[in-house]
Order: structure tokens, then sequence, then C-alpha cells
């Protein structure tokens, strides 16, 4: 296929179409000339992973052309034989003509393996909140008919009873739908009403009146919204308890791995398109969670959502281009209480929607849910707190102080710029030991399929491996060269075997290269280089951190022992760790139920001292000092014995 | 013509459609088979004046149908010469095949004497209003850089300084829209912004951010919603100059005269239609008055609306319905300040928008205004108001306690139900005095026209004079027979020959019919017995009274000398009497420059004791007292001496 020529332009203004059709879903879609088989795979509603977002570097999105008129840019992502096969990456190649392509297997999204989702994680949180203080409060009432001697209107005869009851009526607003509705609403169940108060954050608002027999009663929607994965709760608002929860892709991945790739895409088509995205991936989400119950979207009242900052504003339309423009501003950090109505969200258009303050651009709402749930914004105990998701933030603090910082780990730990590296989805690999012998490795994958490629736990797992048994030096260099069985080259680097393509069903091996030991050697280093500058800041070292908090969809199945001997976490007793799960929908979920956890959430968010690492030199010293196994300070991790003679480079 | 029959029910089901084409404006419309001229004239677009809202009993939407099939009910509001000419009443009219129809001058709506119009209206209220305290205050901003240093949001931002500069930041709302605009708008001219705060009862809402270069002028909106006619003025919230004014007629005119056949048209045909008859209204004199100046309909951002209760309840789109039911129950009194996006008004859709507050179904936030421009609520003197409109609404009180009645006068003095009756409008006789031996009128009209008919000031002034003169007793009736040259008979009655056929170039004399007297006789008596059982009321009497203040468009022209005589106006020292133009503007004016005055106009509202007349017998003897001229009771008017001797019934 080789490199393209450009269109002439006489050519592109006939503005010509192609038909692509898609193999599995057999799906067709009418496209102009030139458009690439991603874009026309995302028109067709198929959600294909680009990691980079179409730049070419990822080599996610490989499709098969069965036939047609293409034209491809050249790429080192694909092996001759892949290309002799019709591989081809879906965003560097054009459709020039009809084309018929085949989506394989591995490019497809499956469904995640998103923390939170599980009987364990909602039961735990049933009980966490009481009392339960909805923002949407409604109160029946029962009204003094009207008569000649007391004509007063019907919003005044409504607020009469209110402010009996001691609700502040000077500052409550009332909505001109309310107003509409009102005359019928107060006469149909013969002067009983049931209002609903939305309490804002300084008044309340008068946002619906019905007739009392027909309100149903609460329901309310927690939203985890990841960068890669969203999971929603359906709580019962009376009692907190989870009804249903729901799980899958952020669509937006279509246009990204990450935030910055994410806004990149919003400035090309405009962020409606990514808004559309996330709100679609929300709405189906609270579909299938009501599916089967006996509730209706309208019956939703009350809606938290937790994300970070870029997914928030993305999710409002509100223009994100200033977060990744150095000084690195959001447009807003502490978000007035809205109405799902005016969000698009699938909910009662009246339904409160309360949305996780963010601190700065890239803390957000989700570390401050996170802080929230795990608590130790409360406590004495100096605490370290990590989530490691698609960013990598920190929280370093306890009771008098709380000081963050995302250090741009990568997203290495979720498959990214990894050859083999994927998500926690079904089929990924993600526990491996080698046998110190042959090295021949010993795996389990997600839900036991076959193995398809190897995720974060698997990684570090892989990383602690290979260094306790010798395959690579604590530079990070392979120790055994190509006539290893288990060794190979692949673009003029060392891999170690996986494994076998036979075994696998596919042309190639499934390796691991030193590109990819590179890639997550500076995505730990970075982790930890952030640790460090953050205790330094306040004049602390690792003795005094008590306990270290892990959260987030990747730490889920984490070997501490593993992550500490690669440098990711700190070599700290082993009995201040603990892992908490997904905190951010476990925010979400107590900020939905309580008034005082919605208020937390703001002074959390404001007490917050965010470092911004991207100019600071101590942590580019720092980061330096880390991108070894270990780490270059080998009085750092005093457990972590590596009895390999060569130390690499640092030796 | 005669009575029609039915359509069989066969017919109807085809949905047979007919061309309905109306000479002036040679406009055509297609219809359904058996849809009114009226109707078809409104779909039109051409504005009739139905005042009895098609219920054939008003006579005004006389009609020749020139050629084509139509059935027409019988009427006895035509003569037998004019039936013969292929005069039709519109609403009593269907087509039964394509028609053409002939609109005749006197049937289609002319240009209103809107009182408040002048330059000398518009003149006198420039500098009233000192200092000026819109509802969207603007202030100018110069935020601060943002550094690395200096990571807040946008919003954050913007808040800091408002906050430095005493604004209560805390109870501040800000639109999602605004949030959607603003990381442009704060940099768009270099860290410069106006901020457009809206300031609602007890918080303020951000509304607006924009490039502080690209900000206009501010202009404020000021509506008088009558039923009959609206009257805007624009003005420029700096300085509180008036720019320019522009009247009409309201269009749901063609839905009756009264506000109880305008509800009835909202319960029939769907509140809707009348939201969107007033808004049409508004919006085209709202442009009609930014025509010529230098100024956008966006640039309007501060909007005061003054109307009865049933017009702001229309405009609203709230049910109207109980308002015409005992007990009578509006649904708002007090409205929230609103948005011009969310009403549909021409202005900036952040423009805020205050309703005049109104006590009760029928006193509205019209009298609100008229109390307030008129300033008796702050003095100690005792006072009766009076607005005559299209309802007669009275207010008693002084600084310590307000009063407040609606007489159900009935539109007689508009117009309605006088068989020659018309509202101010070009070529209405105005003022008449007869000749005491011929009894040939002298008379003038409005603008010097032709004359088409007698409105509200040329009645009182005949009845006055035909009372003086002899011509007709105290009981109302006629005292010389048919043989006068003057005088005549129609449908039985006798009634007195204003102008002859001949002269007006019509078949029939211009006519003044013992019904019609009978007609202002009870709207009078109505306003009138209003003032006594207020009085009585609160234990006091005429001669207590201090002042009488005559407000609405109808009061313009009026003989204060003549309409004592008839027994409409208290026998008051002259002096106490004062003609105070259109309150509802002037009062819609102040509200609009002065958030004291807006409080104020609540404070009025909330003041003000409702009397419902509709059961209240004192009210009832009152009026049966009063239906005679000038009173039964002659004592209450000592300066009127009516020298005739035969004093009729009473007698």
């Amino acid at each position: 296929m080789g490199r393209c020529t450009t269109h002439p332009v006489e050519e592109v203004q006939q503005e010509q179409t192609c038909t692509v059709s898609i193999h599995p879903g057999e799906k067709q879609v009418v496209v102009p000339r030139g458009t690439t088989l991603l874009q026309a795979a995302e028109k067709a509603g198929i959600y294909i992973n680009a990691s980079c977002n179409g730049k070419g570097s990822c080599g996610k999105c490989r499709l098969i052309v069965e036939s047609g008129n293409v034209e491809s840019d050249n790429t080192s992502l694909l092996t001759e034989k892949e290309k002799q096969k019709g591989y081809v990456l879906g965003c560097q190649t054009r459709a020039t003509g009809d084309v018929h392509v085949v989506i394989p297997e591995e490019t497809l999204e499956k469904k995640l393996k998103a923390e939170g989702m599980g009987k364990e994680a909602t039961t735990k949180l049933h009980g966490l909140v009481d009392p339960i203080t909805p923002m949407m409060e409604k109160i029946t009432l029962t009204l003094d008919p009207p008569t000649l001697d007391d004509s007063v209107s019907d919003l005044d005869r409504l607020i009469r009873p209110l402010k009996q009851n001691g609700h502040d009526t000077s500052r409550m607003r009332t909505s001109l739908k309310v107003m509409r509705q009102l005359a019928d609403a107060v006469r149909q169940d013969n002067w009983q009403v049931t209002a609903s108060l939305l309490q804002k954050k300084c008044s309340a608002e008068l946002v619906k009146v019905s007739p009392a027999k027909d309100e149903p009663t609460s329901l309310g929607l927690a939203v985890d919204l990841g960068t890669t994965s969203i999971v929603v709760y359906l709580v019962e608002m009376a009692d907190g308890k989870i009804l249903s929860a729901a799980s899958g892709h952020n669509r937006q991945a279509s246009c990204g791995d990450d935030v910055i790739n994410r806004i990149v895409c919003a400035e090309k088509d405009g962020v409606k398109k990514l808004q559309r995205m996330a709100l679609t991936t929300i709405n189906d989400l609270t579909g299938q969670a009501l599916a089967g119950l006996d509730a209706k979207a309208s019956h939703i009242d009350n809606v938290v959502i937790s994300g970070n900052t870029t997914m928030t504003h993305l999710l409002l339309g509100l223009e994100p281009k200033y977060i990744r423009r150095e000084p690195y501003i959001p447009t807003v950090s502490e978000f007035p209480i809205m109405q799902a109505g005016e969000i698009g969200l699938k909910a009662a258009p009246h339904a409160g929607v309360f949305i996780m303050p963010g601190p700065a651009c890239y803390v957000g709402g989700d570390i401050v849910a996170g802080v929230l749930y795990t608590g130790f914004y409360m406590s004495e105990e100096l605490t370290l707190f990590i989530d490691v998701g698609t960013n990598g933030e920190i929280v370093l603090g306890n009771n008098e102080f709380l000081m963050t910082a995302a250090c741009s780990a990568g997203p290495a730990f979720e498959g990214g710029g990894i050859r083999w590296g994927m998500r926690a989805e079904d089929g990924a690999i993600e526990k491996i030991t080698l046998d110190p012998n042959t090295l021949a490795p010993e795996y389990s994958t997600v839900a036991g399929k076959p193995p398809r490629g190897i995720c974060g736990s698997g990684m570090i797992d892989l990383m602690s491996e290979m260094l306790l048994k010798g395959v690579v030096g604590q530079d990070g260099k392979f120790r055994h060269g190509p006539e290893h069985p288990r060794m190979t080259v692949f673009n003029d680097e060392a891999a170690l075997i996986i494994e076998y393509g036979e075994k696998l069903g596919m042309d190639e091996d499934m390796i691991f290269t030193e590109s990819d030991i590179k890639s997550l050697i500076l995505s730990k280093a970075a982790v930890f280089a952030g640790f460090t500058v953050l205790l330094e800041e306040i004049g602390m070292d690792f003795s005094m951190v008590g306990r270290m908090i892990i959260t987030g969809g990747f730490g889920q199945h984490l070997d501490i022992e593993k992550a500490i001997i690669m440098g990711l976490l700190p070599d700290l007793d082993r009995d201040k760790f603990s892992y908490m799960g997904n905190s951010s929908i476990a925010g979400a979920y107590m900020a939905l139920l309580s008034r005082d956890y919605r208020r937390e959430a703001l002074s959390i968010s404001n007490t917050m001292t965010y470092l911004d690492f991207s100019s600071n030199t101590k942590f580019m010293d720092e980061f330096t000092k880390a991108q070894f196994l270990p780490h270059t300070e080998g009085r750092l991790f005093p457990s972590v014995q590596v009895n390999n003679v060569c130390k690499g480079n640092a030796a």
C-alpha cells in the first residue's frame, strides 16, 4: 500500500463518498472519500480503543481490509506478515473507494473489569450514610382549600405550610415550569401535594409540585465518570440501598486514551462531540441499571458525578483547551448544583446534579471523592493516597493539611504504549510468574479467557519477576541474548516471549520489549518521584507515613509486594497498605445521600494545596533518580533484595 | 341566508377545505369547511375587534360576503338592508365553499389612542428615578492573569474581585451557559471582562460574562400589558431616558374584549394561543421601538411588565381558568424575577424580567404600578384611586392602609355592548354637546377623522348632555317620542340619532339606544357602588376623601364635570380630582430603574386588602341605588341640578 499521495484539489472538491462495510455487525456507512477507517467505524457506532487518538503511535486500532481501495501511511507497528494479510491501522488508512473491513476480535472493545461493581463493593456502602439528606427534599403537604375569605394565590397557599414547617421560604425560588403546572397540580389530589425542593448552596428551588398520590419514590444516581470506564449506581434515596450498578467504556475512548488526547480531539472536532459521547455512555448505563427495576428515569431526582477535571468539563460542554496549556486553568472548580435537564442526563429534568469539585486541572473531583470516602482527611495519621487510573494522582495529608499532585504516569499501566498492553478486559493476563530456569511464564487471565494481552497488574508482576529472576538488570535492560529460547528480537529490540503465536492462534508471539520496560519504568518513576517531592515539600520522609491507601480499578489485583519490588510503591511496613477499591464511585455515593458529605467534598477541595510538577526541578531530579529498579538509592528499598550481580548502568 | 343546517356527519369527516379571500390586503387562507369568517381572518393575520369573543352578541365583526357560499346564524344586530348588501357577522358565518370577503373600514382595528405615548408623558418621567439601580448590574473587572502559582479556575478568578468589591458572592449562582462561555470570554480582552449580575430577591445570578470591549450599554423595556392595548417604552438604563415608545392593540382582542372572554378562549383553544398573541404583540412593539435606534434587542437586559392578573397569567402561560371560578384564585401573585429567554420576550435571553405583583384575581400588577406611580400610599391624605380601563379597579387608602376592589364595570366605556360604541380610535366621537332646542349634536372625533362611532369620553359627554337637556330622565328613559326629528326606533327601542346615515356614507344612522343608556348606567353604578362600599367598609364617607386620582387611557379626555353629572364620579370639590395618565406604564418605568421601587411594588401588593364584590350584599344594595342619574340619593350629588321635571320611576 505504501505512503499515499495527497488528493488533487479538484478531486476533494467533488466530495466523492465511499461505502465502508464492517464485519462483525455487518454495518455500512457512507463517508466522504479520504475518511479514515477509524472514523468510519466510529460513525457506524463501533467503539474501537484508539489509545493515541489516531496519531498512529499506539497500534491498537488494527483492522483487516478484506477488499476495496484504501491508502495507508507506513507503520512499523505491523509486521510484514500482518500487512500481507491485509492488516492496517484504522487511523492511518483512508477509504478511497468502497471498502470491506473486518475488525479482529482483539481490536473490539471488550467488557471492562470495572472496580466497584461487585456485590461486596456495593454492600459495604449500604448503611454508611446516616442520616440521609438528599439534594431533593420531598415534602408532602395538605393545603387549605381556598375560599372567598382566603383567596391567596396557589403559590402562596403552598408556601404557607412550608413556612410553618420551618422552611426558609424567603429565599426559595420557583421555576416557571412549576408555576405552569401549579394550578392543576394542587387541585388534582384534593389539595394534597408533594413539593420537590432542590436544596442549593444557600437557598432552595421549588422544582416540582405534583398531586401527592402521583409522586413516586426518589431514586439517586451516582456516577464515576472515568477517562477509561464509567460506573453508575442506582440508589434508593430513602434508605441508600444500591439497587443496581452498570459499567462500561467511556465512548470517548475512540478519541484517545488520556485526557490530553481528549482535549486535542475536542479542539479539533468541537467539545460537543466529546460531551455527547460521555452523555451517551452515562445515559446508556443508566438505562441498563434501570432495566428490570420497576422504575423510570423520571424517578431519578438526585445525581452526583465524580470525575477528573477534564471529564467534568467535557460532560458539561465547558471549554477544555486551557486545561492542557500552561498555566493549566480549569474553567470551573466548584460547580453549582445544576439540573439534569440542562446537562442532558437521563433522569427527571428537574433532578439536582452535584458535580464533585476538583481543586486543579489534573486533580479532580474523583480524587476529592476518594479522599472523602477513605476518610483520612479526618485522621491525625499522615497518609499517602494514590489513585492509579488513566492518570496517577497522589494526595499526602491528614486532618491538618492536604497536598496533592498529578504525576504524568502515562497510560502504561492501562496498556497504553505497551505493545501487548491492554486494560483489565477479558483475556488480559493479570497475574504472572516466571520459571527461574526456563523463564516459561505461568499466568492467569481476567475471566479465565484465552490470553489477548497483559494488563497493569500483570505488567507489575512481570517486572518484579524479571528483576528477581535476573531476566533484566536494575537498569531495565535484558540480561539474556536472543539465543535464549524465551528471548527474541522485535524492531531491533530485545524482547521476552510471554506466549508463542501458535498457542495464541496468531502469527505473532506475545512479547514484552525493552521499550515496554522503559515505559513502565518512566511511569513508576513519575509516581514514586511524586511521593518523594510531596513529602519533601513539608519536610517529611517515608518513615513518617502511617498509612498508604491505594484506590482505583488498577489497584484491585495489584500485588503490593511486587509493586514495591519494581519501585512503584514505597518500601513501607506492609500492614500500612490498604486497597480501598473504586473510591470515586464510593465518594459519589456518599455525597448523593448526604448534605454533610457534599459540604465536606467542597471543604476537601478547598483545603487541598496543589503542587504542579510540570516545571518543578525537584520533581525532575527525583524522577531521574527513580528510573532504576527499584531505585538508584537502594536505602529507600531496604526490603528489596536484588540478587543478580549486574546492576546495570547504575552499578 | 337564514339559519344554517348542521353538516351531515359524512361531509364533515371528508374534511373539505375552502379558500377564503379577503379584501383589503388581498390575503387568501385555506380553512376547513365550516370555519367561521372571523377565524379565517385571524388565520390570515387580520385583527378584527371581536368584543364578545365570537358569541354573536357585540356585532363588531361585520363583514361583507362578496361572493361564495356561507352559512350564517340569524342575528338582530344587522338591519335587513345590511343583510341584503351582504353584511354578515364574521363570528356567526361559516364558509361552506370558497368565499370572497370584504372587511369594511369600520371593522378593521385602527390605531388606538393609547395614553402614555406623548412626548409630554415620557418627558415627565425622565429624572423621576434617582439613583438608578437596575436588576441587571454590570460590573467591569480587571482579572489577574493566571500563573502557575495562581492557578484558580476562571470562575474563581472572576469571583475574587467581585468579592473584593463587596459583592455577596457566597450566594451568587452561575448559569451553565455562562460557564460554557467563560474560558474564552475572560481571555478575549486581556482579562478585562464585564460581568452581568442579575439581582434576584435574595441573591444574584451571574448570567453573562463578556469581554469588556464587547459589552453594549444596557437598555430597558417597560411594558404596560393592557387587555385592550399594549404600550412599551424603550429606556436607556444609564440615565433613565425614554428613547422611544410604541403602542398597539393586544392581539388577544380577537378572542374577546374582556378578561373573562380571554380566559374562556384559553380554556377552549389552549393558553398557548393567548400567550403567543400577547408575546407577538409585545415583541412587535419592541421591534417598532427599536427601529431607527442604533440598538438591538440583545441590548435589552432589563424588562418590567405591568398587567392585570389575567394578562400576566396568559403571558407566562399559567393556567388562567381558576381566575374566573369562585373563589377566584390566581396561580401566582408575586412573581420571581425571571429571564426573557424563558418567557420568549424579544430581549437578551438572560435579561431580567420583573412582573408587577398583583394582589388578587381582579386587581393586578397594573393597579400596583398605578399606586406606586401616583404615590398616595405614602401620603396621609385619604385617596380614592380609579383606573377605568377594560376593567374598573378602585383603591382607597393612604400611608396606613390600602383597600382595593374591582367593580364589574363591564366594557361599556370601551365601546363593548354599545351599538355604536368603540374604543378611542381614529374617528371615535370623544366630545359631544347637544343643541338644547334641536338636540342636534356638535362633536369632535379622535384625530379629526370622519365619525365611526363613539368612545368612552364621548358617551359620558352624551349621557350628561341628555340628562341636562332633558332628553332622558333620571331613570335613563327617553322623554321624547319617535315623532322628534332626532329620535328613531331601533329593534322596538327608542333611540337618539347622533348622525344621519347619509352624512356617514352609510345606510344606517348612528344612534344611541335605551339599551346603550342602560349599559352605561350599570357600568357607572358598579363603579360608584364600589367607591361607596370601600368607604363604608372602614366607616368613612366621601366627605373624608382628600384626593381622587383617575388613571388609565379612558380618563384622558374625560370631562370630570360630566362624569359627576352622570354619577360615575363622586360629587367632590373639583380641585380634589387629578388625572394621572397611564400610571401602569409609569409604574413599570419606575420599577425598571429602581430596586427600591421594585421592593415598594411588592410591599404595596402585600399591603392591599382585597374586597370581593361578587357575593357582597352591601355592594348589591349600593349598586341598585346607583342605577339612577346621577343617583337615587340626590344628597350625594348636591352640585348636580337636574332641572327637568320628570324624574322617571324613582320620582
